[in-house]
């Protein structure tokens, strides 16, 4: 078995730690007999699988004790629509910053259920940095803020977090959850698909304050009502129990690597290794994205010639390389490195950058 | 390793031959150096994954080629408000025929988008037959008519498949899904939860006559709507990449078994030895359904004696048969023994059930 350096922006790789465990423990977990994909989800040893994962979510994030830990399916797709849903109660209006693809399809969403006041948007330069706070037109009624902390297909991340006062701040955090410290405290809602920094495809974490929650618009289906789900612990339905035990999994190896000031310390390593080769490139690699919001999780790049595009990914990936493509709608290259990306893997794709500039340059 | 006969309603036993090519497979999937859980979901190794298991299931259900096959989140419950959502185009009133707890809790869903027309209900006999279809109080105008073929709770299976003429005929499959053959035609959709027959908890099958979708009520997330995922492939956000291989597999397993057919003469088999224990025990045990529509799937039982119950239970799973104890609706026992669990399995238990008579009789 080789296993390759995996750059794909999400699905992404997982720690091999954990794919190991998860791989002794298919047929058999800690002696029941049973796969955790067979266990019913109110059985004493999931309730004990999914209680572990959310004490250790927990205590890894700090999440004050205010908050509600929800492990749901649907992506952020679905948050999209639960966000207008549950947390309009009875206003009209949310705000919401457009810094890239996936703050507008939040936008697109959230205009179905009210008014979307756009406080700030850097569409005009290519979704390419972050908007200064300071022109940011905030509606003071505003339900909430909505905000992408880090955008993956452009690779823009947010270096502070915005001051809302009495308007609670959301963020979609799908691609630099657990990448960092946060005080959650600061946010009404954050949200994150797992299938980045968590866990498998399949899982969604919501970490809501509990005051925001228990009002929706009339018509709203069952499953995207939080209260129902908070009420109900996560299991008003089954929910996805393999991908929640993996989770928790992922949970446990963070803590190893020294809880998130340890990653964040080895993420920024990562980062700027890579972002230094870039700079060292003399043009031959360039990075579209201003310096004071280059993501520590997606790094595009592009070659300054892209004729060499084609030849730079079938040799990376001969090179165990691999989903090093641009996002189609931005072309060039990007390097995906989550939490679970060895700081291996980035220096064989810096080692990897410098030779094939070399040869081509 | 000793692996248990887990009689879990679900998330219930996988085929083992299915847990171990994915054990075999956890760290590097057919040599592409990733698992299946890392890969991006547009990438050539799982959209190949994604197309086999989709015709596979195909195949096995001899899907017609105007039905749509999704492989969607959410569960049972989220189709509980998908179906009136998607499926009223205009109408204001669908039937439904009540005939368990499941049946009952996509009537209270429904009844948020329409007026909801009950057909029949077996509620007073407290849900242990189906309702004779001549006596069906159905609306010609109805925008379609939903019912539960296989109740998991109460064990109560339809041997037949009403005929609805005009009006599209919906079905909850999701304990009798893959069981024995259906003729998909008969249906305008059919949608199933994963964790019975299909494979792990957070993935929804959904089958559907491509002419009944593409409209929708106002205000429904994206996520809802079955034409958005239709048209992207049920690539429209990311899906739930695992537990689609992992149905795959077992969609592969079920045409080693003989395919709907193969399935069904051992699935008679083993439900047959169970009911003829039941009603051998002189008492005993004692089977609360209707003779008429007892389940394949789901076997409850009580015993005459309940004081009897928790020694059974226990003594139960130091013999390796697990999860035995009915809904805490209903009480008593229940064994579900979807497609995974072996003929030895029912075997096992059978031979467990005599001793313990013999011994408490």
């Amino acid at each position: 078995m080789k296993r390759v350096f995996n750059f794909s922006a999400g699905p992404a790789m997982l720690p091999q730690a954990v794919l190991e465990q998860a791989q002794a423990e298919m047929l058999d977990w800690n002696g029941s007999g049973m796969s955790v994909m067979e266990m019913s989800h109110r059985g004493k040893e999931f309730m004990s699988i999914a209680a572990q994962a959310e004490a250790d979510l927990r205590e890894i994030m700090a999440i004050p004790a205010n908050y509600k830990v929800l492990f749901l399916q649907g992506g952020a797709s679905s948050q999209f629509a639960m966000i207008p849903i549950n947390l309009l109660r009875g206003k009209t209006t949310a705000d919401y910053v457009d810094t890239g693809d996936w703050s507008a399809k939040a936008i697109k969403e959230a205009k179905r259920y009210g008014e979307v006041n756009v406080v700030a948007s850097t569409k005009e330069g290519n979704y390419t940095s972050v908007p200064a706070f300071d022109i940011w037109k905030c509606d003071p009624n505003a339900a909430y803020l909505h905000y992408t902390p880090n955008e993956t297909i452009r690779g823009v991340e947010f270096a502070w977090v915005p001051e809302t006062g009495d308007v609670p701040l959301v963020a979609d955090m799908s691609s630099t959850i657990l990448s960092r410290p946060v005080d959650v405290s600061q946010f009404g809602l954050i949200y994150a698909g797992a299938q980045k920094n968590i866990g498998p495809a399949g899982l969604t974490i919501v970490i809501v304050r509990e005051d925001l929650i228990g009002e929706t618009i009339a018509g709203t289906p069952a499953m995207f009502d939080y209260k129902i789900h908070a009420d109900n612990e996560s299991m008003y339905n089954t929910p996805p129990t393999y991908a929640w035990y993996l989770a928790g999994l992922v949970f446990q190896w963070i803590k190893q690597q020294g809880g998130l000031t340890g990653m964040a310390a080895i993420n920024e390593r990562k980062a700027q290794k890579l972002y230094a080769a870039i700079e060292a490139s003399g043009g031959f690699y360039n990075s579209p994205v201003a310096a004071d919001c280059r993501s520590w999780m997606n790094v595009p790049f592009t070659l300054a010639n892209a004729d060499l595009d084609k030849p730079f990914l079938t040799e990376a990936a001969q090179a165990g390389l691999t989903t090093l493509k641009g996002h189609r709608s931005v072309g060039g290259m990007r390097a995906s490195i989550y939490n679970a990306m060895p700081e291996a893997g980035v220096e064989a794709l810096v080692s990897f950058m410098q030779d094939f500039a070399q040869k081509n340059g």
